[in-house]
């Protein structure tokens, strides 16, 4: 079990995308998303996934994670995952200590676009880059699980 | 992934005690169950698995299992998993190619006992021992994600 403190926010511009050293395609769905927890099954370009995080609203969650075969992920997200699935090319950027991780949304969640942060602790200080803007950290439209239940596209 | 094929029974008397080949513990409880899937984890005298099934009612169900770290298992049942926890010895017993599953049920369940056989086809025909007794595959009471939601001892 690892604890995942991150902290999310909206991009203010496309600066960042100059500064992108690898971008990962992603498409990931959910077995569940309850008051308790949410397990994600996610492939992407190489890796194939089982996760379970606490639903911990917030920087601070418990999280596990499992390789599985690529061939179950696919079965997982075709039958069993609720629908619409997530995908969305996730774009890493690198400044200092810290990497950001930027989430472009395809799909029924076009158009969104988000960054998150990893830290070693909730007060944890970072470089604020011009492109980082309004925090939704604690704003759970933006979780991954429910922008299957409530897309972008539809807000 | 495999396909499972099961029916389930009650015990119409304590016979099957005497043919008994073994013994399991097992403590399991469930991420999510919902009308898709439920997600299970299970810690057995030896073993700590994740589990993943379709939420078909009938007799044949879509499965995936996974081995995880007995640490991470004990973790997900004592927090994220939906209480109660389901507590119950898995007696085998085995007649003529078919193995039964005795599962005697304990904690908030106890008192409840059913008989599992699995099936290589939905029809396929076994020997039906004077212990076995009416049978309840399709009644989703018996259903072990459903003994969380309404244990045996409420009914």
């Amino acid at each position: 079990m690892a604890i995942e403190i991150e902290r999310k926010f909206l991009l203010a511009n496309d600066n960042w995308r100059a500064l992108v050293s690898k971008s990962i395609n992603y498409r990931q769905g959910y077995l569940n998303s309850d008051k308790h927890s949410s397990v994600r099954v996610r492939v992407s370009d190489d890796t194939a996934k089982l996760n379970i995080k606490s639903a911990t609203i917030g920087a601070q969650r418990q999280e596990y994670e499992y390789d599985i075969p690529a061939d179950d992920a696919h079965e997982l997200l075709n039958t069993l995952c609720h629908k619409p699935l997530i995908e969305k090319t996730r774009h890493i950027v690198v400044i200092k200590q810290h990497t950001w991780e930027i989430d472009e949304f395809s799909g029924e969640n076009q158009g969104l676009c988000v960054a998150e942060i990893e830290l070693s602790h909730v007060d944890e200080l970072f470089e604020k880059m011009d492109w980082v803007g309004e925090e939704v950290t604690e704003d759970i439209r933006y979780y991954n699980n429910q922008l299957v239940k409530n897309p972008y596209t539809r807000w």
